[in-house]
């Protein structure tokens, strides 16, 4: 058995966020148990989860919404379990540390072979707590969208994809206007970050298929504030500056 | 063999802090060689060490107390060697970097099966750099303990345990008082970190059985500051404020 | 087939940065496949390649000087081979993610035996990108170097090394000048960090055998400000301050 870690970046409290670096790692890791824990809620009545997904692959944690979008790149829920069965976790859980305590130890069974029923009762997959990722909606010419994810260069994944563009008409070198945090800023439309100039603020599809708000050799966190996974971001044509 | 990475966060210079995180995880490893090197006098006549320790994993490091506290949770200190052979490590080992050079090849010669009596010769267990953790004291209606940790929520591990509320005769939903780098805190006792509102001040019964200074949600470290590992926080029963 | 990681702390876009941390690890690690992935031009025409090293070990990453200094350590480049072959990497790859999509499958297949041949044309050794390591010049009685790094601790690793240090004349306890962002700075030759007192700006070898400028139990770099991997770094003898 082999353990990777994908990351121990996400922000406390950040499920959202590491809803997102969940769902965008396990298409990469056939046949793999994923444990994930972003948890703030731990100690309260919140539940831990084993979910079975169509495609096979596991995933374990709390219900907040942590889970499901991951869930959904395999395929969707196929079964849900509540883990009650202190056996198979640490005798004496601390009421602040489930990671260690009990979904860990619920990991570890599940790649050795135990079987998901034998954690607890099943549970409706239609109760499990929601928390809806990668909302676009059309408002006029423009689309309303939201940040998923900052990551450490700086770069504001959002919730817009190629789609978006293609409805506004938009390609490679034009440019862009981008609402977020109460500023209007126009970005330029690339293919990659080295296109374009040093400084330039970009938008570019990123390696998830999303596109981002970049700054080419620098941090567009560190030029926008850092928003909050979550945070509206508004993208439409660039209209010419009347003061300008 | 197996490596695995407990933590490259502690902060630099902090034997005391590594000291506690050492402790607090060596009990979940059975039969392993524990490797810890936070090691501010590297170069200086401190003694590199090999100590056995009565459960019969090892720890290696440097003689400057980052040990002592993990070997006391694994049964005490059975036999304790000062590291010289100097066929166990690096040839021409650098002045500025014995965890490379010196600590981690004798870690794998240790893992490998070698003998801990031939690093060098044995040393007394007395000898050894004490740095006590843990330290609390009664002083009239109040306790006297100390900061041993902040972790990356902000969380301010201190050295007061169930045993001190008890004695205060405090529970669960009860308001206490902290004294903490001249500023004297409310706060209120409670299970885990999402009981209370968010931005409460909580003290909290940790993973590891110690209290701890936590705010739901957000960081005491950042309320409060960034105490030093080792700083002086008292602990007492709420007292209505005269002026309020 | 074992994966370690050496860092992931080196600074987004830190070619040069990146450069110095593989030059000095790829000696610890016989009969491996070295990846290595700063990248601010992804996307871009810089090449994806596979170097052969004179020692044997590969080196993967892209060709914008990342690869040398490393190559360097292994005895040089023996054959410099372009990654083309769209079948040893990721279907239709990303334009901002190569070490996913193309650099990391290279490196796998490599390990798995694939011949470096099989990854696309021959590059010329003399048409590889350089960004030259290590740069001491002379200059009267003063010595003209680089910054190389700056590690966690925050000391700053510099081009000179211990030739320099005896081409002036100078040893252990001496004083030497530094000239730093237009400052010009007294420090102490050490032997090691602990030498000196508490706070003392010292000139120590490093454990790769390279001059640091580090602060006893601080950090040189909160003093001194973060110069970039590259910064020009003066040394000469201390001399008496006129005004002092």
């Amino acid at each position: 058995m082999e353990i990777l870690d994908i990351s121990h970046l996400v922000r406390p409290f950040g499920v959202r966020e590491g809803s997102v670096v969940l769902a965008e790692s396990v298409g990469y890791f056939p046949n793999t148990v994923h444990l994930a824990v972003v948890d703030p809620g731990v100690g309260s009545l919140r539940r831990p989860l084993v979910l079975v997904t169509v495609e096979g692959s596991p995933l374990v944690g709390p219900d907040n919404g942590l889970l499901l979008p991951a869930a959904d790149r395999l395929g969707g829920v196929e079964s849900a379990w509540q883990i009650t069965n202190r056996e198979l976790g640490r005798p004496d859980p601390s009421s602040t540390f489930h990671g260690r305590d009990i979904f860990a130890p619920a990991a570890a069974h599940l790649a050795g072979g135990v079987s998901p029923s034998r954690f607890g009762p099943q549970v409706e997959a239609g109760s499990l707590v929601q928390l809806p990722l990668g909302k676009v909606e059309q408002a006029g010419d423009s689309f309303r969208g939201e940040v998923l994810l900052v990551d450490r260069f700086g770069n504001l994944q959002t919730s817009f994809r190629r789609t978006e563009l293609g409805q506004l008409g938009l390609g490679p070198g034009d440019s862009v206007e981008l609402r977020l945090g109460g500023r209007r800023l126009t970005a330029v439309l690339r293919e990659s970050y080295s296109f374009g100039a040093p400084g330039e603020l970009q938008v570019i599809e990123d390696s998830h298929g999303n596109l981002a708000v970049c700054v080419n050799r620098g941090s567009a966190a560190e030029l926008l504030g850092v928003p909050a996974a979550g945070s509206t971001v508004v993208l439409a044509r660039a209209e010419p500056d009347p003061e300008g």
